[in-house]
């Protein structure tokens, strides 16, 4: 039977699903669009299990994204779905100062779920995976008790890592990049005929982030940066997970806070704070970091290294003196977070 | 305000929810049913990623465990479920030869979904990981898009490993344990009423499998085993995708197939063929293998090791003499697949 016409849109034109694939023509189909070789990898995908080798300690990280929960097909196309997919785990992998090297990816779909769906999120994270050589060893398909579900466990490599402990009364709060760019790009990709000042670029930054490797490699290797993460959660909330986990105190200076180009344009479409955005929004993928004193003549070297700007934007202080935000004049609110509750919220 | 009973059964006497422990409560409580730490966790659950050393390669591998295709409540309890999503792991790195080390576990819930629910799955999960000395070093909570998801990635070690694709034309086929008695287990767990022989030792296969993690380092061990896999999607299913990956031909005897206790009671009580079950029933989670013809010699002494039956049920031919069952009476049918397609099926 000549497969050519058929394989393209089933029978009658109808769209293909993966439930006429089945499950190994889809598992078939989609190892075709990542990359699944490279350095270390002994045996990829098609075993029982990957065999992998390691340099050094390992890093190992999961994180999933959820239809309605964490994306939306109105508001992201499949490939950004599958590069975010791998993108938030890069991030953490960038948080703790290391180097990606391999992903599992588990996808859930529905059998009505059109095979160009499946293939857009795999070229989206084949790209991911590219942009940073990453092979994909492992993973497996099955049916979705809903909407579609991407989980990728990332493994890396890593030195010295940049662990959430470490921050000290006297270290620095400081960040890469900008804050609120995700916020700003979500409500800008629900509005796609809205036209502000940089809308194209928020949009981006919503559904493609950069994950900051370089940035976060050029940290760790610094005796003076003490603790790390990325601002997934918002820039409050990630600040008070740091300020927790170090036991320590911390002032959040907002008019410090580095703001993307548009912010203020797209806030005002929307009618918004644009400081709302910068410290609540969540989804940045920025490096969040503490370093002593002695790294404020080092920040430019690591911004030009890693090709992104570092901005220090408040200060450790002892446990006992408080978590605040500072506002415009020295006012002071307390620092809460207003972050993500995956359990709770929908987008 | 004291916690006892408020956080037993929620205000007026609700179920307590995931809602109402949220995404942080949630992970907080669940990591305490879970064995976290040990032997090269240089770092476990709370920051962006695990740190892990390995000695030797890595292993990995994911699978999910999906409500409504690979288990419903109505049929296993919260413990299998959480057992069942470690063990099928565990089952993977057994067929590779490999030692389980580290786990990522993924879980999608609903908002309304009990706390008993997801402790359950949890204290089976971790049950799990205490027999086979695994640590969970990572993971996730999420709103399901549906039913309730726990998708795990488990790290492992390795030495030789054990491949899909070195079975050659003169090895013989072999199996641990007994074939047919997930699937006679799955119809009685749906009888709870029905009282057949072995009945109760067939439904805990079902609902408890037991990776065969020692059989499978035994056999690692030994050149003259040639090729591995553990039988998830059924006997001759996964004999196909055996002698798929070997590029060779198999004839499966039927006759030789090990059937656990109290499997014709149960097929007899279902009006099934009891050899469909053992050939087509999946799930046993045994490990199938290849081996010259030296290893007969050696079985006796790996199934002491292992505590496990091994059982010689066919012969690896040329792929030109194709693929077969062999019945009763020199009787031969083509061998053709009946396994789980994981899109299209449910249970």
């Amino acid at each position: 039977m000549p497969r050519s016409r058929g394989s393209r849109a089933g029978r009658g034109g109808r769209t293909r699903t993966v439930a006429e694939l089945g499950e190994f023509g889809l598992i078939a189909r989609l190892t075709t669009l990542v990359p699944t070789t490279g350095p270390g990898v002994a045996l990829g995908i098609g075993d029982d299990a990957a065999v992998l080798e390691f340099h050094g300690r390992a890093v190992a990280t999961c994180d999933v994204q959820v239809e309605g929960v964490h994306f939306r097909f109105d508001l992201a196309r499949p490939a950004d779905v599958g590069w975010r997919a791998l993108a938030v785990n890069l991030s953490d992998v960038a948080a703790m100062g290391g180097t990606p090297r391999y992903a599992l990816v588990s996808l859930l779909v529905r059998p009505e779920t059109p095979v160009r769906v499946v293939d857009g999120i795999y070229r989206g994270l084949g790209a991911a995976a590219r942009a940073h050589r990453v092979s994909v060893v492992g993973g497996n398909v099955s049916r979705s008790p809903g909407g579609v579900v991407v989980d990728v466990t990332l493994l890396g490599e890593a030195g010295r890592v940049l662990e959430r402990n470490g921050a000290r009364p006297g270290d620095g709060l400081w960040m890469t990049g900008t804050a609120g760019k995700a916020a700003a790009g979500l409500f800008l990709a629900s509005r796609p005929a809205l036209r502000t000042r940089g809308a194209a670029a928020l949009r981006a930054a919503y559904r493609r982030p950069s994950p900051r490797l370089a940035a976060g490699r050029a940290l760790a290797k610094l005796r003076a940066v003490t603790a790390a993460l990325d601002t997934s959660d918002g820039t409050a909330a990630d600040a008070l997970h740091l300020a927790d986990a170090s036991g320590v105190g911390v002032l959040l200076d907002e008019t410090r806070l580095p703001l993307p180009d548009g912010l203020a344009a797209a806030a005002r479409a929307a009618g918004r704070d644009p400081l709302a955005w910068a410290l609540g929004g969540g989804e940045d993928y920025e490096l969040l970091f503490t370093a002593r004193p002695a790294f404020a003549r080092l920040a430019s070297s690591v911004a030009r290294t890693a090709g992104i700007p570092v901005t220090r934007i408040g200060d450790i202080v002892p446990l006992d003196a408080g978590r605040w935000i500072l506002g415009a004049g020295g006012r002071r609110r307390p620092l809460a977070a207003a972050g993500w509750d995956h359990l709770a919220r929908s987008r």
